[in-house]
């Protein structure tokens, strides 16, 4: 029987979770014998058309584990999406390399665009007949892929944003005088990242304010709010999307700063929270600090939920036995048992109806004035954040898995 | 015998183990039977001029020992200076308030400002023969005070900030091709905390180059450097302070943002980051990004360092058994002992040698080029990080002190 090899990519944007999926597909498959070979693409697709990619035979099985706690992106990723045209030169390169390695399935792990890149690669293999699955892992901080509960990742930027807006909100209560405080959070189009602000108030701490991009931002009630609250406490939190938007769907602040747009054409935003307080100072004469939560929330590995950790592994294995059930062109899904305890049921979804789609916060689940969330959020949300990891330490020093230290060969 | 009471304050910038400090004082004392009261001013010095105070005798004895995690201050704080004019009738407030009270000691935990408060007062009741001591605590994130080997609150900052420099360092690695990644560290006039990003370097992560303000800040030497290193490796991590300072010993970056200066006369400072970043990028052409790791450095519990909420721990704990010494006009400090393995040893140390005064990174750590620092630095600090707390949670989210749940009376 021909085993044949299979080929892992990671793209978009980093997690503290991504690593986790990848071991979930090296143990299981290693487990089962699935494969005779288990290649990692360096920097996603790129990795296929510059034969760039690592052989995981070559690695030691114990260091392997060390992936379950190391984020970012082990393999390297890439923003790159494929072509519509199938006649398109870059389809032939992959069908090549993929009959070169004998590639029986490739897994890409990514968020939307990803999945993207994937639907089409399914879509191309039938289309030529070519018998290579093509199977997508769920990840994203923003929670934003449909068809899925939710997405590996969030749950530990979740932790991580509601755990900091925990102790900033103590900070911000140590003078008699306070200010008003401004945190900045990740989400272009989705305000799930900003939402998660709102598991601070289950220990009474976080956010007077909360705005999402999924509510028009109105600058005057806002002024409004702001100033009413200082009034009562002598001190406001603020937490706002960096994509919140006005009555027109402009984004509130379309700055630049110094870097390009990203190369799908998002803007790249940033700098709302900093512009706002400017416009408090100003108009409202108050004291005012901006923080910008920055790529801390995507990479901070410290505060991993082991919910996360668990689910992300469990969508690479779950990706290795739906191959062996012979599924093609779907994204690993979960959705929750319908029982008191918080469980999943790991199935899959067509990705033709994930591809490119975007999955905001529910409307109602916001109230009306759009500066706060309801109850529904805290109990979709609480149970993603727990459980805590200890992290692997040499010397008292973190220790992350290294894709450049292989066995070494005699 | 007349015990007596206590006061104890909080003053200066929250740390995420000046409430372990507080503790100790408070169960040091309960369990040494010292003090009849034990009151904790609210906001520091403004509490004794409002009489404004809690009594720990209204708190459960369980619910305090949430003070060892808990971040920020949790009597408040407050930036208040003494004036040197002992005839100003805020020292006669305070004696009066004392005598009301009968204090016969006072702790004030803080740094190199609150320790000039602690040596007024001292010297004040040395001038008219009220047997009042007072003694200071120290804390700062900052590590600059003098006569005491490292300050309590360093390690847990150093922890944060070793900790997220190796994460946003895996970061920066996903792309092929990499970009100038700055991160801005807290630090006005010591380069302490921005030295911590070193320790990232034990695990093979962490800065390129390492700015601190106690060398002379070259733009054009950064430049070079920067260029050399992205022409290397794609990719170039900065660490600086945002204290560093030109040939002409101006901080590199006078913004003042929205904020005015504090009430001492600092100069807010914040955005060096973000402005060396455009630099760069019109000079260089490079893409870049700045990170300001922001308050969280100074309020992050739940990376707190064991080590040093020990410490943190005793110099409250023997604030009270030097109190019983019958030492006055002090502040607690400790040295390493003579050993292999890393201890401590508690004294005292007069607080004229220490107030005001501050501590910087020795030059001899530092490279000749100024973009680095040695293996010293690293024997230092390595110690303070180790041990990790396991925070205290009330399904699954953290629970901290909270000054206003007393016990409640029948």
């Amino acid at each position: 029987m021909i085993k044949g090899s299979c080929m892992i990519g990671q793209s978009g944007g980093p997690t503290a979770v991504i690593n986790a999926s990848l071991l979930g597909i090296i143990e299981e498959a290693k487990k089962k014998q699935v494969f005779d070979h288990i290649y990692g693409l360096l920097n996603g697709i790129d990795g296929i058309i510059k034969e760039k990619f690592v052989d995981f035979n070559d690695y030691d099985i114990q260091k392997l584990k060390l992936l379950k706690t190391t984020p970012a992106a082990a393999l390297g990723s890439v923003r790159f999406k494929l072509p519509n045209d199938f006649n398109n030169t870059i389809y032939k390169t992959i069908e090549e390399v993929f009959v070169k390695y004998n590639v029986r399935c490739f897994y890409y792990i990514g968020g939307n665009d990803s999945m993207d890149t994937c639907h089409k690669l399914g879509e191309y293999f039938k289309k030529i007949n070519f018998d290579c699955k093509v199977i997508g892992i769920p990840k994203t901080i923003d929670n934003d892929i449909v068809e899925i509960d939710h997405t590996p990742g969030y749950g530990s930027a979740s932790k991580f944003i509601y755990t900091t807006i925990s102790e900033i909100y103590e900070d911000t209560k140590v003078y008699e005088k306070g200010r008003v405080t401004i945190v900045e959070v990740m989400g272009r189009d989705s305000g799930w990242l900003t939402a998660s602000t709102k598991l601070a108030s289950l220990g009474g701490y976080g956010p007077d304010l909360i705005y999402l991009p999924e509510h028009t931002f109105i600058l005057e009630e806002f002024l409004e709010d702001v100033d009413k609250i200082y009034k009562k406490k002598q001190r406001v939190m603020v937490a706002l999307s960096e994509g919140i938007k006005d009555k027109s769907g402009n984004y509130v602040l379309q700055q630049r700063l110094y870097n390009q747009n990203d190369s799908f054409g998002h803007l790249q935003l940033g700098g709302v929270g900093m512009v706002l307080g400017e416009i408090i100072s100003k108009k409202l004469n108050l004291p005012v600090r901006s923080v910008e939560l920055n790529i801390l929330q995507r990479c901070a590995a410290h505060l991993l939920s082991k919910t996360d950790i668990d689910e992300a592994y469990n969508c690479g294995k779950y990706g290795v036995r739906f191959y062996l059930d012979g599924k093609t062109d779907v994204m690993v899904s979960y959705k929750r048992k319908e029982e008191t305890k918080y469980q999943l049921k790991y199935y899959t979804i067509p990705l033709e109806k994930v591809a490119n789609l975007v999955k905001g916060v529910p409307s109602n689940w916001i109230n009306e004035r759009g500066n706060d969330l309801s109850n529904d959020y805290l109990e979709y949300a609480l149970p993603l954040i727990q459980g805590d990891i200890k992290l692997p330490k040499v010397n008292g020093i973190i220790k992350y898995f290294d894709i450049n230290e292989k066995i070494e060969q005699n």
